[in-house]
């Protein structure tokens, strides 16, 4: 297809995919005269990868770049996963940390044998500093079905990611899984809200 | 204390803070002397709440005002979900959604009684359809467990909310847990992949 067709495909302007072309985050299309390209199929999931990473991940271009550099150079998937999370996540410097939030987090996911340094152990322990000092107490035991949750959803991102066959398609499942799953998870944790709710409440709409 | 202490024990610059009296967000404090007020532990938290719901949940300040109306209008426990909700996620118009997408989701959510305008439902119907677009197949089995991990938070959410006394710690709770507990889960559902591709794979920097 021609770039017009791939910007009606896609959603994406003509000056954005040259644009993504111009910064190396889109292959060059096949040359079909001295100056026309085509696009295949590859191309459009490509764009839409690029929008995801941007739109619904928040990430910058150079950032994309990155984390597309990585899915192309065939990495084992602990490395891809290395990436995409040090790429999407939020860094969180952990002298500024309270030593009692680091606890409450480590007592909740002992036995994963996370490192000290790992991010997402920072960063949770950062969410209970928040939620402190906002006045709120974080039960021991509420935490702890949280991370019971967060390793279902961990088992079923890596079922997902084994499903898909060759290193460069595992990689782009877990690029794209990292930043869609937090949404899809925030999503069906409010529709999951909504249902608890009325089963323990009632249904306010049908009084 | 004065404005410069509960600057100090927040960390919100005194200018911050005037700017959140101006607005309604912080109540005000006790007059001591003609021009001179006094601020209670209660500023501090609600100071931190304010700092939470804009700066993790991205709120603006027009929203995080309508949701801190809504705390202190004393709201029975389904209400305070509905607003929390609607005013920390994006509203997704139906339209713009594949009927797959939305069978995909409802099969996962199936016995959740959702209603057609859940916007947790749309939220996650959106989001199958941007992986799909980018070339990732969602599995059913993928989203059940989400759903499944989902349904383990929310009913540790509502614990948590019942731990609670009276309405407006309640919907304080409702509040700050709905912003907070996405950062919470996104951070932990990382620490749990880590965790479970060493798990799987070995550790490569043991190797």
């Amino acid at each position: 297809m021609r770039i017009s067709e791939l910007s009606r495909e896609t959603g994406a302007p003509v000056a954005t995919i040259k644009y993504y072309l111009r910064e190396g985050l889109l292959s060059a299309g096949e040359r079909s005269a001295p100056n026309q390209a085509t696009y295949g199929e590859e191309h459009v999931r490509r764009v839409h990868m690029i929008r995801a990473l941007t739109d619904v991940g928040g990430l910058s271009v150079a950032d994309t770049k990155s984390v597309i550099d990585a899915i192309e150079s065939d990495l084992p998937v602990t490395r891809a996963f290395e990436i995409a999370q040090s790429t999407v996540s939020e860094h969180v410097n952990p002298e500024t940390l309270d030593a009692d939030a680091l606890e409450t987090v480590d007592s909740a996911i002992s036995g994963w044998g996370c490192e000290a340094d790992d991010p997402g152990r920072l960063a949770a322990a950062r969410v209970v500093m928040n939620f402190r000092k906002a006045g709120q107490g974080t039960h021991p035991g509420w935490l702890a079905r949280y991370a019971e949750a967060a390793q279902l959803v961990a088992e079923a991102d890596l079922d997902l990611v084994e499903s898909r066959t060759g290193l460069a398609a595992q990689a782009e499942t877990i690029v794209v899984g990292t930043v869609l799953g937090d949404a899809l998870f925030a999503a069906l944790r409010r529709s999951a809200q909504a249902a608890s709710t009325i089963r323990r409440y009632g249904d306010p709409s049908r009084e």
